[in-house]
């Protein structure tokens, strides 16, 4: 089975695509691989196997590599001889903006190319945080309260809070504050990143519990529970090492009645948004009740991590892709209109 | 100024797109336009000024037009002599999919390309029915009460109601049922054109009012308030006239204090969502109150007819465009890491 493998991206997340894009290769066993990547100035490259190395990519030395076109049905590679197309189904491990926020989704989408991935929507209303509220509130999901600030507005909720900038992921401007004198530095951090930044109650200790999912061929998949190293939070740094996990995690100690609970505001979020990609939802556990903290429409190095036989998952979900629907143009109309002016 | 008229798309108004575009163009002056057609297959064609007629779309002529290519910064067309490019500003007036769901805007951003028109999350809230709920709650403007079904589910509301396609413009697919033995047929014809229908109490002889603007150099610019010509609602074939009025509307006989507040609730969901763009929103007025009906993030021939100088408008609007801002790669984590390794 064809599989290529889309990374990089032009985002704050964009180091932390090509150490999952790297660690997932290593986990995909049975497919033929090839590798795009997308620069910082949305250009395509392909790149040989032997090259999937940090250091070729920072240091410029990817430049060399054959470029590719998006064209309908698939990346293209023009040279003298003639033009290659990469057929695989493509399989986006672009993290953050580009990625997670529908831009590759609909670039990917208007060209008919066939993808593992969130489709625009569904990564537009998880890159969001606002919106992710919005989202799951819709379904009956609970989240935490949050305020919305834009830049020169304060925040009105009791400390400890944290301090998220709306639409980053990997805990990139993330601050915990729990005294006022904290509060300007975090806020400044935070809108660096983005022009509206999410406030939350900060709950110190609170469980937490990750499951990432999808659909397929007998409907939906799921993976152990994990409860993630506790910190106070993960910071750039520690999540950075997070995209390159290669070791499969242990399961949560936890009972069957909140596993089921877990699947359950899993599936209602899921379903049928989500369809065609493998995410991963952030869950905290707060006196007995489940809380949605964030979905990850495209989790480092996929949340390989999280499946006991993870190539059979990519297999699974590259036979059950949601495919764009088109409507066909009659023209209908148009010939209606010049029937009635004799034309 | 030059400036690229972009049209079509692969959607069930692909033809009131056309009509819209052939509308705009005789009420733009000063412009050196470019004309871009985006055909059902998603290919792009260059159309000269004198082609720019219903029927050269329908009868499939336009295919013995240049073929365009998306490239960073523009639109391109190769020959053996070389290649030309496309320089002016987009003017993105696809209705409905493609163009108002935010694949276009996702594409043209994408490659860099600036365009009047929704950034693509303002298009994808402002596509989707029930995700205009959510948005205009957010900023504090009523709408009216809603169900979003799935086939198979039955509406819990009293009659009347309408009934609409959760994803679609110009009132294709719409429905009043009221009374229950309407219901099977009405939604029957809703779920054609999507997988989710949203369901409204409607209000017979409601106040109707539409207000267009964007935000230009100095703030925001209102068009008039026009109240729409009466009818139960307006249906395909007359939305698709509508499409292609070219006669200036009447302004509504309301109040000053009526039109500051439609213009308050404008604003609130405008800003800054929607900037690039030029918007209609619909509202009714009942009992007292403003809730909003609609976004149309590309109105039909943009709402041209509601603007006393409207290609002072579309200057105004070329120089106060958005651009989207893109993170510089340091490659700084990868060179830490690779500094830890020794390497």
């Amino acid at each position: 089975m064809k599989l290529t493998l889309l990374f990089g991206g032009a985002s704050f997340e964009h180091e932390i695509s090509i150490v999952s894009a790297i660690t997932v290769m290593q986990k995909l066993s049975g497919f033929t691989l090839d590798f795009v990547f997308c620069d910082q100035d949305h250009s395509f490259y392909r790149i040989e196997a032997s090259q999937m190395k940090a250091k070729f990519f920072s240091s410029g030395d990817y430049k060399k590599s054959p470029r590719l076109h998006v064209t309908r049905g698939g990346f293209e590679q023009r040279g003298l001889l003639g033009t290659k197309r990469l057929e695989g189904t493509v399989l986006s491990l672009i993290h953050g903006g580009d990625g997670e926020d529908g831009s590759i989704s609909a670039l990917l989408d208007f060209y008919d190319i066939a993808y593992i991935g969130p489709r625009k929507e569904a990564a537009m209303l998880s890159f969001d945080k606002a919106y992710t509220k919005w989202l799951a509130a819709s379904v009956g999901v609970k989240t935490l309260p949050c305020e919305v600030l834009s830049r020169g507005e304060l925040p009105g909720m009791e400390y400890p809070i944290i301090i998220k900038p709306a639409r980053l992921g990997s805990s990139i401007g993330v601050s915990v504050v729990k005294e006022a004198h904290e509060l300007s530095y975090a806020l400044d951090v935070a809108f660096e990143f983005d022009e509206r930044v999410v406030i939350e109650p900060f709950i110190a200790g609170v469980k937490e519990y990750n499951l990432a999912g999808y659909k397929g061929a007998g409907g939906m998949v799921y993976s152990i529970v994990e409860e993630p190293q506790k910190q106070e939070f993960l910071d750039f740094d520690k999540k950075y090492r997070d995209f390159s996990r290669s070791e499969r995690a242990g399961a949560a100690a936890i009972d069957e009645a909140l596993r089921k609970r877990l699947q359950r505001a899993f599936d209602a979020l899921y379903t049928p948004l989500f369809e065609g990609a493998l995410i991963r939802c952030d869950f905290f556990v707060i006196e007995g009740e489940v809380y949605l903290n964030e979905i990850n429409p495209i989790p480092g190095s996929l949340a390989h991590y999280l499946f006991e036989d993870f190539s059979a998952c990519v297999r699974d979900l590259c036979a059950h892709l949601p495919r764009p629907k088109r409507p066909r143009v009659s023209y209908q109309y148009i010939h209606s209109i010049n029937q009635a002016k004799g034309k």
